[in-house]
């Protein structure tokens, strides 16, 4: 830290990404990426006559991208917001619709370990607030009226997601404070409040190309919403850095578009692999909870949660632990291919076979 | 403007970057990028075998990237901060080092129009301070020691630039407070003040791919600074956006390192093409400002400013004009190559003709 820095940051604690080492191969299943490639048009789309107009700027409005995905979604292109990945739009959300004094924010207590690293960063008072013991959301936590909501549907680390319905209730109980609903998990089973998005002009559905669009190299989320909801993160956005997505971003997102029934096949094989891998943790002592995301998280009856992580990694196999006590004793598993979830699998019966 | 709004962005204006039109081809002489694409490595290193691997995340810590530019400016890793552009950097100084109380901010009055903004959005009171009847900065205007110094050298829109000798003198003057050095156009013929990061703590250099490496679309800008400052950075990126240069981005930025004589060589030729440019110019009548930069500032003694720039975007050239009563006479002329450069002459010397 130097002797300049403003002083509100000096205890700023960052967020701490999963691990992404370089001394050796492992099977990587601990940032929640596709084990699946883009698809054949975004390798098309990124070519030699893309990458040699460099030296030009992007379109800071995105404006053919927000036209694919207004159209995908049935919206207008006004009610599209486009950014650096969704970290990016939760960080915009957070400055344009929080302060220090009378809106506030809620999110569950363990979820996105970013929430409160915004919160903090823009001195807004926040609730983080438990999650029942089975680690569901209590929507009723969030009736009230008087503080932004973020929730992450499904939630993460946990996978579980809210209904429609129950996101219905909290929009209703909250009609004077923003809503937001971090969907980046969604397409792998769990359904999407953008149907309401007419309905609730309180509603910002945030969405990313990291996981089911296999874009996280890329760097592109998305956010769906009223029209002046979306007005105001493209001020913060005009106001920060106009030109945050690159050209070739811009062309890959457009292209993935195009092609969304690659990935909308690539999730269903997902689901159908974390459901396989569910089963056969389960059979090996696991309890799971039950995810609608390509993650699993899972605790064994065998071993603790920082060991098992530990061994798994010096088999070269990399999972995500969390060190907060309420969720040591698991782990967040991506869920990748069959293969590697099989390769997953035999490693953690000889290592539970071993600890016995 | 939703009314969810934090109220203190409700009046903030955002920066209005250069108009990137799409309803006919133009000679784009408006937004300072390179006439020359990116060199063969960069065009070579983004191929199909990288785009294929965009499933997966970049490196947050840019390591790669680091290393290559710590070797070309001779400097340590930990001297270097990377970030989506160099918007992306001034952003994060301005929250970084600026406060509402005791870390308030100079800066000459005519420059890059985004310090304002980042100065309105923190909530930072600032000193926007007159340039010379010349448009030189006078040195002593910065000295004092009681708020942080930013300042593009050269600078923008005039392309003047300060000696490596006024900038230690700024330094110097302000032991306690940051000095920030946008060399955004450096390479195009001013002195580089990074000889000086070594004996300055309170020195940072802020450089961008944008222009000199022709790569304003590909999002890359870096700061050169004590190690303690790029901390400072770091913190305040890892608390926003860890991932926000994509991996495309990242390799075409270590091969454009390792093609520097490339790039070098592109910015003498700009160099050249600017002289040669700034004579005819005079021939017809125009005062230039003695430009370092990769643009001209120029106004005519025949046509005012606004009537030139209209009258070339019917013709089919854009050029940049501002409409600050204190250059609304001018128009800020981006150097392109000798043929493009031939063409905004010819226009121009019709144009006064038919004027006259």
């Amino acid at each position: 830290m130097s002797r300049f820095i403003n002083k509100k940051y000096a205890s700023l604690e960052a967020y701490t990404p999963g691990e992404q080492p370089r001394e050796r191969k492992y099977i990587k299943l601990n940032t929640n990426e596709s084990p699946y490639p883009p698809s054949d048009g975004v390798i098309k789309a990124v070519n030699e006559a893309e990458v040699s107009l460099l030296n030009l700027y992007p379109d800071p409005t995105c404006k053919a991208l927000k036209e694919k995905l207004a159209a995908l979604y049935g919206v207008k292109g006004e009610n599209i917001f486009v950014s650096n990945g969704s970290d990016d739009i939760l960080n915009f959300s957070f400055m344009a619709f929080c302060n220090d004094s009378d809106r506030l924010v809620k999110f569950p207590e363990i979820s996105y370990g970013f929430y409160k690293v915004y919160a903090e960063l823009y001195g807004v008072k926040y609730s983080a607030i438990p999650l029942r013991e089975d680690f569901t959301v209590d929507i009723t936590d969030y009736f009230g009226n008087n503080a932004n909501v973020v929730i992450a549907n499904p939630n993460a680390p946990t996978g579980i997601a809210l209904t429609v319905e129950e996101i219905e209730q909290i929009l209703k109980a909250n009609p004077d404070f923003v809503v937001l609903i971090d969907e980046a998990y969604v397409d792998f089973g769990a359904e999407s409040c953008l149907p309401l998005v007419d309905k609730y002009d309180n509603l910002l559905v945030v969405r990313t190309y990291s996981k089911s669009r296999s874009m996280a190299g890329a760097r592109l989320g998305f956010a769906i919403g009223s029209a002046e909801l979306i007005a105001d993160l493209e001020k913060i956005k005009f106001s920060t850095n106009p030109y945050n997505i690159n050209r070739l971003t811009l062309v890959a997102g457009e292209a993935a578009v195009d092609d969304d029934g690659y990935y909308v096949e690539n999730c269903k094989k997902v689901a159908d692999t974390r459901e396989y891998t569910t089963k056969k943790l389960k059979e090996l002592g696991f309890e799971c909870t039950p995810s609608k995301s390509n993650f699993i998280f899972a605790k064994s009856n065998k071993i603790g949660g920082e060991e098992l992580y530990l061994k798994l990694k010096e088999r070269g196999i990399l999972v995500r632990h969390f060190s907060n006590g309420k969720i040591c004793e698991y782990n967040r598993i991506t869920v990748g291919t069959p293969e590697q979830m099989d390769a997953l699998i035999a490693e953690i019966a000889s290592i539970t076979e071993e600890t016995k």
